[in-house]
């Protein structure tokens, strides 16, 4: 308990609380569809009496969020999900609490936030684990009602504590060179076992009061598509990713956004005139390519998906494969949620001094633990989360003589935007976090949709359509957009109602 | 039946044979999708024994899908779905035959194609309904065993002569001002007459006989999902349109090619520095607002739907209503498949020699009835398919007075790409293609996900994404795009298989 | 004088004047500079006693053009510095004469205009020589006091004319082999010999009488330039295309306009996702490289000048040697305005069904004489000005066999915007012919900064820059751009005039 | 003297000269031109003997160039041109010396540095009057023998200084509502007098030994053509400026990189969707303007000169007065270098939380005289350089009421890309300042263009084409750009040498 006291204590302790009280106000100006949200229920309270558990990005943006669930009647708890990502003073300010709650460092009446940037491994897995505390006036841990989640890893420790409980005893820790070793499994399996120890049947306890989950990710939704697929999901989930408001317009327009932002204040290297490689072409890599071609960058992308390929090569891009160009692309940047997709050897065979970053999702997009296996290779920090690695001189596949020469890494090889920038900004996360609040409450007030069936197991879901285009709706005024109006006519020849929604349920836009 | 030997004969009389022989040549290296099916399936013949009726603009490039659908197997006749938009070279050439036929104008060896550029709506009813009649050698009809139609005037036919036939008799003429009149719903009703008084059962039969229709556009698909939603479709639709290889490239790629080249071949008009108003912003409205963004254009975009609205507004288009801005703008350009977009009061407001076409659908999105009983206009035509409607000096609404002026209008207020230039290049018309013939193959072979189950009627469906993925392979090579593959250990990381399919259901690209 | 006769009879025998007439109408309307120089210069007829001898592409634009000039008092003749490039409609209306001289074909009320589409070459030197033929009401031929020139042919056929006058031969046929030979070099020979034949001081007295040339191109200013370095230029020039208002808005903007359109019109052929190669990034390049980036191409831009070179790569294109890349680019467009940017061995090196042309200056862009005589090469006309050039199976420079295969030539290696489509539209020509306009009645009016010092030789001069100013600021409304004018104080600080020239000579834009 | 060391003390006082020495060493990387010319002049010292007094942004690109100017044999002393604009690492790095000289804080062996972040204006021209004291090892103040300036106050300094020892006093101070009062105005007529008041000739001296100036910058080049045009500049001036490889470069692409970057890092505000104002259309304005698009804003643009709005126009940007659209606009960008081009009134005019922001050149484009004027205005400091101006509720010019709203005003109206983020990227500064190297070699080495004839007065020269052409290339090859060779028959048909320069000197690029 005084552990997790001192992990609270380690943010409020922080006297960034008044920086951070501004940003979030001049956020909040950015954000229409989160303050739209609050001036639409914040009388009805439609999240009274939830106890909602968030484990994402703790930045400025997510700061209004957090205030948006608890203006809709919401107790809330709060983790990073990135040990780089938090912003301080977002943090501060939110533990504090806002202006009319008259908290103050030493006595703070905000929401209890576990998050700072830069944490260890095990501080990041000691905050996840915290938020899912939840000690009532009597001292009962009641636990959260709702997961709010991205990428997945609080929902990840529910489950494998819920499956570690039901067999008395969490896996063995897999050995270095064994499939799915990385310190993080270590750390992680070790959390495991200090809650089994201490308390057995904590997690069994915890899932059967949670009515569910809302996912931000690709990463996240896979995972929870993967246990409902085996009939192992502990609860309904909603895939807010997949709402076009979120993955057509964070993963699209944030990253155009934030990539080359995170560039500039990582390297404040010029992009016009070199040539950038963007590994994936979904929405996270078209809005990555759009925004490095906007800067007068020569663009290559490489893709797994003809269908995505096809795409890039119409959208006037190179498509090449990695290997075919690695030594002579300036930028190598990775979009696609897979795994190695930028191996040790492809860095050994890049140009002197070229950049290489990740904005897909986990760390291993890029083989990090490889790069720091090669023999010889040389660590210098720049600066925080910007790292030269030197390559000794070698002799590459071909026998031909390679000099000494040096790779710029961002954030390690964590998201790139999050860690040497300050994320997506504000407007684009307010049409994502919009779809979060929806979701919160559609799981709170039990959609049918989210209904289990007789026999069946839970689902993951999309919020409708409906939600969908509201949520549209609440950021068209704010960039000066007028919307037209079907007349009954139009909306009768092409059978939609006027005030929606327009289009079926596989429409791409 | 001398009729139909007639208009026959007007396509094959044309001595274009030769000409469009050349184009079709030049085509085909541009339709690596249609030539690889060639390849892949010429030898097995999976459409033998198939009776192919199809109503589909008859371009250059119609011709090498239809020489497609015979070197597999199929008997073919065609119709065009659009008065203006055949290439009357490629027709002749089509029903004069491959090289290797020997075929002459005055002995064809080709397929029936009954199609020239300029019909008139008698003429072009008549068509369609001549490709639905197979004589066999015995001379008895034995109709077509499949449809492949755009826009789904052929189904249509077929359904309304169907239900024509249950209820013995054709609806009567709707009068001028009842809702859904006009001269072309005369002249179909005219030919149901004709049809009914000489065999009252044929489309009855001829319903019976169909394994199915493959549509090609959005209108024609909402037509069919109407049809199945209250039961009265008569055989399995297969909707081309919502491949992503067809209404993702087709849509937006084609358009962006085709939008430009019709405006010009129409008017040699300078786009760039223009203003220029796109209504709606799907996938045919995005490839429409790129291709003049990319002429040097500054676009304005309308829409309804409010994500739409969205991307159009962060894609960084004004977006605004027509009403708002229809005095400044130099091209008013339709995209909707909508009705009546542009009214007669919007052609009033416009600027003196303003331009106005239509790339959506039918030629209801511009108001022409409207525009033509407009007081004191006057139609002038520049050159064929070009019109200058002059509007006489008159008062405005608010009361101020409006010099004489007129406005530029292409095509008749039908689609301008196919009327004023050549259509969709060869490129994007291949893969569009290359999912019609896949869809008449799993249409032909009953493909198990067609089947009607017990007490069920028809549906419509969208081609498997293992097909879709394989129409984009088929075009990377002919674009220099090298296809990455995915390590064993990635396809398990995101739990798919290496050879694909790699996205979800839903995935919107 | 009956051969001239019948060239001009040639034009206006044509049905075409009434179209002309309405394209020519409709062309006014995109072309506010010369109609505003008509407006505010009607009155004062500046080049009254003007006898002006243009020889430049017969188009549309030109007919507003010449009638701009004849409505500001000058007498006209006109042919084409093309064979390809007359619209004959145009060509004919101009003959034919405006509606209010209500000339007919029979009695033509117009301009005389010696040109038609698809001249052959002795045709064509035959009606350069005519429009400097000028035969007053006694039957002298006084001769023309200006030239409107583009390329300079006018210009060298009286320069070279002098000088075989001076030298009282002409110089000998070149052999085929020689340095200059062409065909065309023959005919312009004989062109000359035949003039000394009839009347040996001709020319003589005609560039006495010339009171200057205003010159339309890059091409034609450089021959002006080497003319007045060595003091051998006969009488003042302005280099129109050097006018901000014309090199960087015709060169540029008219070719992103009317380069994809003659792409379109000639071959119909898929711009997006192909690899354009564009041969020189100056203003054409420029412009050319941005259409087809616009249309979604990939573009390789080729340059000799470093400067223009790290342009382009900033600008985001690949800058590669054609030799580097020839075998794996679709399209390549010249715009150098040099000698054999593309030669027969570039040519055989091209991918099967590439398509080359020039959008530079002369013919010799591509080395067409060299193609010819590449051995086994067999040319197909697809259609007028598109040929298919097919290479027999052959083997390359390294030994690597090649398969036969053909490439596709536009416009036989001429300009392939006016050859394949109409030239640049209206309103880009419009900027470019205003400065004509305005160069004509400095030269007419015998402008200070023309005269030639003591001693001196006539030189080659730019228009003021308040004239091109001028040129721009007429067609501003146009385009709805609504100018900021500097307040006194501003105008000062940066010490200017308020209603300018606001920038230095030197000045780049 | 004391309080010049001190200065320099403050500089290297801090502990920042290891990470100042790493970015430098990265930068290298990025300036091929600077390591070119090291590279090629390193043995023959062609700067030996030379004094350079530099005042210009003390960024780590400068820090190359200084080492670069000490590489070639020169002395240098340094300032900043902006109390916002210094790197502190940057600075205390040039300071201790490159790493072979074993300098250290407490004994530098670097180059005499006068700047730092957010010096106040006394401390700013303090710094600057301290790079032209240069005492020699007998203590006699020898002057620099050259200027390498940025915006002209260190070439200003000297000149008023002549004059006011040639009156023998310093005019007097204007009051406040004078014109031309100015804070900044006081303090600089302080420091002319405290160097009267101690050495009446100094700046008399100085003058004869200096052997000219470079100047970086349109506004510094403007006050060198009204001393020249006058008579009354005192030494050559080159005009690196209008070297194209600065203007087009520096100027355009520099802008296009680290205008978003500033923004991003002072706001974090979403520029997608967004409407942009760019005052100015110069190379400044068309870098803003391409950024701003690039990252998806709807860039709307004011000019007052006619040819540079038409520009704006075909490069399809709306241009509006700012009066017209100040309402609606997100962000305010100006670029002119001129005065109150956004006034007090536009900013009272502004949408709640609009970013206002200056990439020019001196603080006055914004009036931030007359907004710190305004009633009831409140200015809070969000972080350093970002300020947010309250404006009290009040009525607009149309009598309509405003509620209270505030202003985001970026590094108090000075250039934002200097005072909010790192300036220009260092390719682009290895151009610039490549042009500077070779300038002060020309300087130094008493190039014949630069030579005062017969009772003249010196001059503003620009480089020779063949340094300008010199400079690009030395940047080619880090982009991957291969140069293309023109062939002999090439260079003679447009009458160059194949080693260039290419171009005549009124080519625009």
């Amino acid at each position: 308990m005084s552990t997790h006291g001192d992990l609270s204590f380690r943010v409020r302790d922080l006297a960034l609380a008044e920086a951070g009280r501004h940003q979030i106000r001049l956020a909040e100006h950015e954000m229409p569809g989160l303050m739209a949200l609050r001036e639409e229920f914040g009388a009805a309270q439609p999240l009274s009496g939830a106890r909602i558990a968030g484990s994402l990005h703790m930045t400025v943006q997510t700061a209004v969020l957090i205030e948006t669930l608890t203006a809709l009647g919401a107790e809330v708890r709060w983790a990073s999900c990135n040990i780089f990502s938090t912003q301080d003073e977002a943090a501060a300010a939110v533990v504090v609490g806002r202006p009319e709650t008259g908290g103050t460092p030493a006595d703070p009446r905000g929401v209890p936030v576990y998050a700072w940037k830069g944490e260890t491994l095990p501080e990041y897995w000691e905050c996840t684990d915290e938020i899912l505390r939840w000690v009532d006036a009597e001292g009962v841990d009641v636990g959260p009602t709702l997961i709010l989640d991205d990428g997945g890893d609080a929902t990840m420790l529910v489950h494998d504590g819920v499956t570690a409980e039901k067999q008395g005893a969490v896996e063995s820790d897999p050995q270095p060179g064994d499939r799915g070793y990385s310190g993080e499994k270590l750390v992680f399996l070790a959390t495991l076992r200090a809650s089994l120890a201490s308390d057995p049947q904590r997690f069994t306890r915890l899932a059967a009061s949670l009515k569910g989950v809302s996912e931000e990710t690709t990463t996240g939704v896979h995972r929870l598509a993967q246990l409902a697929a085996t009939g192992d999901l502990l609860f309904p989930a909603i895939n807010v990713n997949d709402s076009v408001t979120k993955s057509k317009f964070d993963n699209r327009y944030g990253i155009r956004h934030s990539l080359p932002d995170g560039l500039n204040r990582a390297t404040d290297v010029l992009i016009g005139g070199k040539v950038a490689f963007v590994v994936g072409y979904g929405d996270v890599g078209k809005g990555a390519a759009e925004s490095l071609r906007g800067q007068g960058a020569r663009v290559i992308v490489s893709e797994i998906d003809p269908i995505c390929a096809l795409q890039a090569a119409m959208d006037g891009y190179q498509v090449a494969r990695l290997d075919d160009v690695i030594g002579s692309v300036d930028f190598v940047i990775t979009t696609t949620g897979n795994v190695a997709v930028v191996t040790a050897a492809h860095i050994a065979a890049m140009k002197d001094k070229a950049v290489l970053g990740n904005i897909g999702h986990f760390d291993n997009e890029i083989d990090m633990a490889g790069l720091e296996a090669l023999p010889g290779v040389v660590r210098t920090e720049i600066k925080p989360q910007v790292h030269e690695w030197t390559l000794p001189a070698d002799v590459d596949s071909d026998g031909n003589a390679r000099a000494e020469r040096s790779v710029i890494v961002l954030s390690e090889g964590r998201l790139l935007n999050l860690g040497n920038a300050t994320g997506h900004p504000s407007f684009v996360m307010s049409a994502s976090f919009a779809n979060q609040v929806l979701a919160q409450i559609e799981l709170h007030t039990d959609a049918d949709y989210l209904q289990v069936g007789e026999g069946g197991t839970p689902d993951v879901h999309r919020l409708p359509k409906e939600l969908d285009e509201k949520v549209a709706r609440m950021h068209l005024e704010a960039l000066g957009a007028d919307l037209t109006e079907l007349t009954k006519e139009q909306a009768e020849y092409i059978d939609v109602d006027v005030a929606g929604p327009y289009k079926s349920e596989h429409y791409r836009y």
